[in-house]
């Protein structure tokens, strides 16, 4: 059987990959009685009291809502929402497994960006937080900033923050091992998709001085003609020299390349045109921008994709079980910009400058390490940062994570 | 500890009732790339070339939104959705523990009709079936009606249907202990909101001809000022002899009582001026119209309650799992008055004429039987009414759910 046949059987087989299962059981009429009427009013009429008690007396505290209006599914473009049900389900098949998160898949029937704000807005009473997934840029920008403006809750586009949480990480330990400062760096991204943007924005706020953006019709600048609002932004703080080429002329002298594109856009020559012990990341999936023998040959020090069959695999779930969880448990109104930079140090962290090599800049995505470092960073830095309802200690949340 | 305080103990404990389980395991990168990346991609493509496959290969075959905007919380009134909850988690609880249902709480954070009606079409790609919970009448009946006609997956408002379905249910095995034919009996039903309508219609339905309602004003006649649209339309189907009295007028020379109402209000006094034999069901809770012992004393023949420390216990618990069950099985479009017969035949058949007595016209709520019964039941009458999407053998899904 090859994978497209094992990939149906099993969700066949299970008709899906998620369930809904009791906490408690129900065997005679007292379980009733207490999980139901007429003792379930009580802790109703306590959360009308006081409506910070529903987060101690229902599940909404562990509860994330997976979002997508099924716009940008994967590689598979625009395929519409009920299409995109077997990768919610996997993602909360992920929160589940990698974080101890809850989650659960809401496929929107518009791609309407007033109705998918109004419409998440309206069942987040449920939730304590809201994961928006594979909906297409620039619409996930707006829809994104107009929840966290409206909502108590943390909202969180994975594609994004998660892309760039992890890139970030790799980007750190890569550093390391080419002993170059972020300060100094610069950096060529191809691609100002959601991810692309995200991954930009965080290197800025990690430090980085000098980035450059391409888009598929090349160089990003002030001034470019027909930029839509976020690219906008991007030309205003991103390309200080503002080159006007194409992703070659971005390249030349760079020391980092991350790759958010399209398959073989970048060629072993463009390597060699970087600066020395160039850095790249070339994700396009699964295709990436340059495979990593090639990049090698044109000299990269260090090379990572988005596929789990090669070293330094970027991998979302990296980031976001534990960024959820760490947000889950201190009740953060917000997962802001500290959290990420948080999070992306607590998935470096892991690897020592001992163990730090070309080939390990990134934990593997089943190192049981990562969710709980991060969760119990992000905790802290949403403290810190004054986001969080709730102080836990966060040393004890990562203990019972290892546990 | 008392009740109150067991069930916030529960409650909190367990930081509400329900949680999201895998049904497929990941640990290892085998397992990631069939359930996720890059294996997801096949069922993803299937379903956009052939919709009908995502009740094969997700969820949402199997899937009920519990959907409340908190307007009508059990006896607590308008509580608002966050302080429903509670009680939509317990709903869940009970789908599971019951029927094999998955279903999932949506607490919505408005109570206007129209938003209302749009947040839940908008959801509705990630779910099989919507349980309506809750929601005050009249609101509810243009609730339901309009969401019925717009979504081609079935929508149930449970204090409506789930109630009048039991309430048949035992009103057919009480029938056969007094030996009256639901042709000839007359009908008093104390209620005139979400319960006490689709009582009034369900046996209408079953064959009852004379059906008189009344609400606080007292009992609904054609003509009478003031009647909001649903009261209207009883106006039209009821009280043919044009009773304009009180409850107590109505409930003259009755056969049944059926109160969805208010603690208290019949007295023995009325039970006796009732015809011979008298079938009480009141079911105000936790204090009911009348008390069974007084009611038995007054001359009643059979007494139900809404409650588990009197016989004859009116619990949806009996109909609304089976009934998703029955509907999901055969991805009916619709559940539609047929298949509500169907399964209050299926829950009054459990019950031989042997085994039938004034004490135990209705199974108890762990009888495990019930669902089973119900949901096959169901699925027959889809079937035989053509709302089922597709055909299965009724009595093997039963044989199943019995194991």
């Amino acid at each position: 059987m090859n994978l497209r046949e094992e990939a149906l059987k099993l969700h066949a087989e299970n008709q899906g990959k998620i369930e809904i299962k009791s906490r408690v059981s129900l065997k005679e009429s007292k379980d009733l009685s207490l999980a139901y009427t007429p003792g379930v009013a009580e802790p109703c009429k306590e959360i009308k009291e006081n409506p910070d008690t529903v987060y101690k007396y229902t599940c909404k505290g562990r509860m994330v809502a997976v979002v997508t209006d099924g716009s940008a599914v994967l590689g598979l473009g625009n395929i519409g929402a009920m299409a995109g049900m077997p990768v919610m389900e996997g993602k909360a098949l992920l929160f589940k497994n990698f974080g101890g998160v809850d989650a659960f898949p809401i496929c929107l029937g518009t791609q309407n960006v007033d109705e998918i704000v109004k419409t998440v807005k309206l069942i987040s009473p449920t939730f304590g937080g809201i994961n928006l997934e594979d909906i297409s840029a620039p619409r996930c920008f707006e829809i994104e900033s107009r929840l966290k403006q409206e909502l108590d809750i943390p909202v969180f586009h994975d594609d994004q923050h998660g892309t760039a949480v992890v890139v970030l990480a790799g980007v750190i330990n890569a550093l390391k091992i080419v002993k170059k400062d972020i300060k100094d760096v610069k950096v060529a991204v191809s691609g100002a998709g959601a991810a692309g943007v995200a991954i930009t924005k965080l290197l800025l706020k990690a430090g980085a001085k000098d980035v450059i953006v391409c888009d598929r019709k090349g160089a990003i600048y002030k001034g470019r003609e027909g930029l839509d609002f976020s690219k906008e932004e991007l030309s205003q703080i991103t390309n200080k020299s503002g080159i006007k080429g194409d992703l070659a002329d971005a390249m030349k002298g760079a020391d980092i390349f991350i790759g958010v594109s399209a398959p073989g856009t970048v060629t072993k020559d463009m390597v060699k045109a970087m600066a020395s012990d160039p850095i790249i990341f070339a994700m396009a999936n699964p295709v990436p921008e340059i495979f990593p023998e090639e990049a090698k040959e044109g000299g990269a020090a260090v090379v990572g994709t988005g596929r789990s069959d090669f070293p330094n695999q970027i991998n979302n779930v990296l980031a976001f079980p534990g960024i959820f969880r760490g947000a889950l448990e201190v009740r953060a109104k917000d997962i802001n910009e500290e959290m990420k930079l948080a999070a992306a140090h607590a998935i470096a962290s892991l690897i020592t400058d001992k163990e730090v090599s070309p080939d390990y800049c990134i934990p593997g995505a089943f190192d049981k390490r990562v969710a709980a470092h991060v969760a119990s960073r992000v905790a802290r830095a949403a403290m810190e940062t004054k986001v969080a309802r709730i102080m836990i200690d966060p040393e004890k949340l990562k203990e019972e994570m290892l546990k």
